[in-house]
């Protein structure tokens, strides 16, 4: 199996990452990052450096593509060469997947219209405007599209893909591996379930973020 | 807070990643990627390329140190400029920390004879013979050292760290920043929950891996 995983500027590390650690672990996959033109990426936070190590007219035909999400989406989703090679790699692929606000990116392309899929919680009205039919999952799975919610997300999104390309066997012991047995400090991982002065202030912050 | 994640080749990604997503959202944290000389470095799993800005020369008193694991953790526990500089650095920290086999640094550096810490599930009886006190628990704290269990852990030991040093509600905000609101799609993420035979061919890939 073939993963690429496309990174760009701004691309939330989180997002491109927990699907790393799962997907490299599949037995016979190669994951390769991909970029607009391979070389070193800054993150979200502007903290962490991640390496491309090819360009994407370098790999046209992988049988899983991940887009993660991040700040960065914004600039891509008005990429043409990026946009195209999604539309071009879609028709081959296995499975098509994201993670948050990369489904946005799926979207601008064309990829989701009238697909259900699923984003960032802060990015669903976002997603629903781009054609998509939104849904508040964890992990939505539509014909071969296959899309996280927020970051973290991403990990559930691969260990369902796992199962889904080597079966729950395989999913299990790359669950263990990576010791995924999640005991969150506070229940607050949800606009859900999150006290709603938090809810108010990562909302306020997300439009600050929109108009500076 | 300046926070100090160490980076080395055969580094498990999400190891470092997962506190890496966490504690750079702390409001006036600055985070930087160090190894033994800045420089690319491979993970674990050799598809990956991860940046460390700084050499530890350069970060001489980081509040916070997170120590990540990862094969490459036994080169690590023969560096003894590495050893030192945690040696050094521990003593003017707020927080000393590590996720999985990172723990394996920390003691062989001395600093955890006695300590109460954890590691990942297949390393807990290492970090006993290095002097620690070994907990199969998820996150353990003791006096300033703060361990976490296998790779996924370091999400749930940054969040608990970002209470520490910023109060319930900015920690819940991060988790809602990143939408951690785990739904595993099996119950397979500790030797306790996965199937027997998933447990037994983890083991033995581990015993495998050691002696090739």
């Amino acid at each position: 199996v073939d993963v690429a995983i496309l990174i760009f500027d701004g691309v939330t590390a989180l997002d491109a990452i927990g699907p790393y650690e799962v997907l490299c672990r599949l037995p016979g996959t190669d994951v390769v990052h991909v970029a607009a033109e391979p070389g070193a990426f800054r993150d979200s936070q502007r903290s962490l450096t991640l390496v491309a190590d090819r360009g994407i007219d370098e790999v046209t035909a992988p049988d899983v593509v991940v887009v993660p999400g991040g700040p960065g989406e914004v600039g891509l989703r008005h990429d043409a060469r990026v946009l195209a090679w999604l539309r071009d790699v879609h028709q081959t692929t296995t499975w098509t997947t994201s993670v948050g606000t990369g489904s946005l990116v799926l979207a601008a392309a064309g990829l989701l219209d009238g697909v259900c899929a699923t984003s960032h919680w802060l990015a669903l009205d976002e997603l629903t405007r781009l054609g998509a039919f939104a849904v508040a999952e964890r992990v939505v799975v539509d014909g071969k599209v296959l899309t996280g919610a927020g970051a973290s997300a991403g990990i559930d999104m691969a260990l369902s893909l796992a199962a889904l390309l080597e079966g729950e066997l395989v999913a299990q012991g790359i669950q263990l591996s990576i010791e995924y047995d999640p005991q969150p400090p506070f229940d607050a991982g949800s606009p859900q379930s999150a006290p709603p002065v938090v809810v108010e202030l990562e909302r306020a912050k997300s439009r600050f973020a929109r108009t500076t």
